[in-house]
């Protein structure tokens, strides 16, 4: 049985505004669900049209009418769940560090946290008007690696003035990173799908760098900045 | 004005089947018609809410309430365009081709195509269960590329006997790709999202190769099938 207030809380739970507030979100799939109940996440609560075993106390059987009440799908899967968004952890700055500057696509960001994940990126750095990683879109592309990156949402600029690390920028006209020796430690910063890096951040970078195109005949003129951000994290770690 | 023959063929066209019987694919979104247009595929129809000077005949004005009932988008974007499925060229053996086995994301597709496209990737060989390329989804997710890339579909065990070439296949357990010399020509193949590469094609496969996943925490257990792609693409073309 789903109660009136369950239904508001997780409704509210759509908008940022709410996430922020309330400090919860909403993850559905089984697979997903699975993964982030292994985590140190704190589960809040947890729908299903059948028990899947979760062994998860608070697990409440639902009808798959109260499920399609509550579910953010337009196919709703046969799980939901609400966990406590955790506390973000000061950025370790003695390492590579992901910075994000207003990347807008929750598929992209989601692709990026699971990258930061396989590549041993413990610090994932936002612009404030970068897609909230709570969004349900972008945890349903994260495949649980959102608990295992640590992501903090920052005035971009400020962040990069304070930090006194080399600053990598993609640049369409950047130096060739195949050429380029890159450090293990540094800020690797990666900006929005349609317009890129910003002039003001742009102006903090330290070093251009662009993974050429091959051949001479005419080409896509970019990469996505999720395929992009694979390519120079394998650059990076690649030793 | 649209007529009823026109609504009729183009909601076929949502249909793989109907794409292959009529030949005819269709194409949503001013940025990527434009693109399209830019190449050498025919033009057989285009609607647009509003002259954006496309330079083409052919264009038709129609309303909004027109384009809703023709646009496969739940937000319609205010053009639609049909063009005919260009003929396939034979696949050329002496280059670096990409082949897929069963990939059935269309996004995970489209941005494969992009990523040959960048990388200077004339052929791609799909398996017949690999997503239709002609899929809007996947047109939406090439930016264009798909007029650059060739593309046949076939019995990728057969094709894969046939062909001379090293095959390199993405495996979790495959050998170190940073660590291994690759040709500039072969067969790159990639497996389905779930289950990876089948058995029937691992058997065919020369040499195994895996990117190798980095520090020794618990990580997400795999890659995208697409960033995976840009990776190993960039390793092959780096030189």
């Amino acid at each position: 049985m789903l109660s009136k207030n369950q239904i508001k809380l997780i409704t509210r739970l759509k908008q940022k505004k709410y996430r922020l507030e309330l400090g919860f979100f909403v993850v559905e799939g089984i697979k997903t669900i699975k993964e982030l109940l292994q985590s140190n996440l704190e589960l809040h609560m947890l729908f299903t049209t059948q028990s899947f075993n979760f062994d998860a106390k608070n697990e409440v059987i639902i009808t798959d009418t109260e499920l399609k009440k509550i579910s953010f799908l337009k196919t709703p899967n046969t799980a939901l769940a609400v966990f406590k968004i955790p506390d973000v952890k000061p950025i370790d700055t003695t390492q590579l560090i992901v910075a994000l500057d207003d990347v807008r696509d929750p598929g992209n960001l989601g692709t990026i946290i699971r990258l930061c994940d396989w590549f041993g990126i413990t610090d994932l750095v936002c612009s404030n008007q970068t897609v909230d990683c709570f969004n349900p879109k972008v945890i349903q592309a994260t495949m649980g690696s959102i608990t295992r990156v640590n992501i903090n949402y920052v005035d971009l600029e400020s962040f990069l003035k304070q930090v006194e690390l080399p600053k990598y920028g993609a640049f369409m006209e950047g130096n060739n990173v195949y050429k380029t020796t890159l450090p293990n430690k540094g800020v690797l910063i990666l900006g929005n799908e349609a317009n890129g890096v910003s002039n003001s951040i742009e102006n903090l970078v330290t070093n251009k760098i662009s993974i050429p195109r091959f051949g001479v005949l005419q080409a896509t003129e970019s990469l996505n900045v999720a395929t992009a951000t694979a390519i120079l994290l394998s650059e990076f770690r690649r030793g």
